[in-house]
C-alpha cells in the first residue's frame, strides 16, 4: 500500500493510491483478458506469488475484483472484474493507446475490436467505424501487428 | 526507472515502464496544471527533491517533458509538455474521472471544462455540452465541490 504518500485533493492521487503500485494494472488488464486463476495470471506476469496475492487482496478489499469458488475440493477461486473494475476500461484503452502510440515499434501488439462491428476501438474508447461509444462489455481483443512481428523474432532466436 | 520489470509484448506494460514510478504521473499533472517550475511542484507534491530530480530527468529523457530557460544568472528552467506529454491527457482525464466516481465522497475536487462553450469534460474528453472531442488544449480546469469541501473541513479544523 502506498501509506496515501500522495495525500492530495486530487482524484488523481487517489485513483494512483488504489491502483499506482507495481503490477496492480497489469493484473486488472490480465483479469479483462480472460486471466481469472491465480496460476494463469502469475505465470503470465512473472511475478512474485506474494506480491501478487498481496495486490489480488487490495483489488478485493477495493471491490475492484471479487472472487468466486469454481472448486471445493480444494477450494479453489476466480477472479472476476466488478463494476466498478469494468469501469476501469478507459483507463486502460487510454494507456494502451499511448503505448501504441510512442513505445509499438512494430505495431500494436494487441487490437480492441467493437464486437457488434468489429470496428477498431480508439484511444477514447470509440468505435473507429460506426462511431458507437463503447463500454468494456461492448469490446473484444485481438492479436495486432507487434505480437505478429514479436513472434517472428523469437521463432528467428 | 523499472528496469523492464514489465517485459512483455504489451503497450500497457510498456506504459507503465514510462510512467509507472511513484510521484510520476502526479508530476505530468502539476505540469498540465501549469506548475512548471521544480519548485512549485516539490512544494505541492511535498516529495523528496531527489525523487522529483530523478523523475524529471526520466520525463526530459522520454521526451514527455521539456525545459526552456528562462533565466541565465544563475540558470534557471521551466518545464513543458511535448506533443507526446500532451497525448497523455486522455490517460489523465480516464484516471481522474475513475477517482471522481469512486473516490470523491465530497464530489470532484477538480473540473476540466472546454474553452470554447464552458461544457463539462467526460472521462472520454469529450465535451458534455456541445459533443465535441477534445484535446488537451481545448480544455480548462477549475475547483470542483470536492476542493470546496475539503477548505471548508481545513478552515472548521
Amino acid at each position: 500500500m502506498l501509506k496515501r504518500d500522495y495525500d492530495q485533493v486530487c482524484s488523481i492521487a487517489r485513483t494512483l493510491e488504489v491502483l499506482g503500485e507495481r503490477w496492480t494494472l497489469l493484473v486488472i488488464r490480465d483479469v479483462f483478458n480472460g486471466r481469472r486463476r491465480f496460476d494463469q495470471i502469475q505465470e503470465n506476469l512473472g511475478v512474485a506469488r506474494n506480491v501478487l496475492t498481496s495486490r489480488l487482496a487490495r483489488l478485493l478489499e477495493e471491490g475492484i475484483l471479487e472472487k468466486r469458488r469454481y472448486q471445493d475440493h480444494p477450494p479453489r477461486h476466480e477472479y472476476f472484474l466488478t463494476e466498478k473494475g469494468l469501469e476501469l476500461w478507459p483507463v486502460l484503452i487510454s494507456v494502451m493507446h499511448w503505448g501504441d502510440r510512442h513505445l509499438a515499434e512494430t505495431g500494436p501488439p494487441m487490437l480492441i475490436r467493437h464486437k457488434r462491428c468489429d470496428g477498431l476501438v480508439d484511444e477514447r474508447g470509440i468505435c473507429e467505424s460506426c462511431g458507437e461509444r463503447l463500454e468494456a462489455r461492448g469490446a473484444y481483443t485481438e492479436h495486432g501487428p507487434g505480437a505478429a512481428a514479436e513472434w517472428r523474432r523469437s521463432a528467428a532466436a
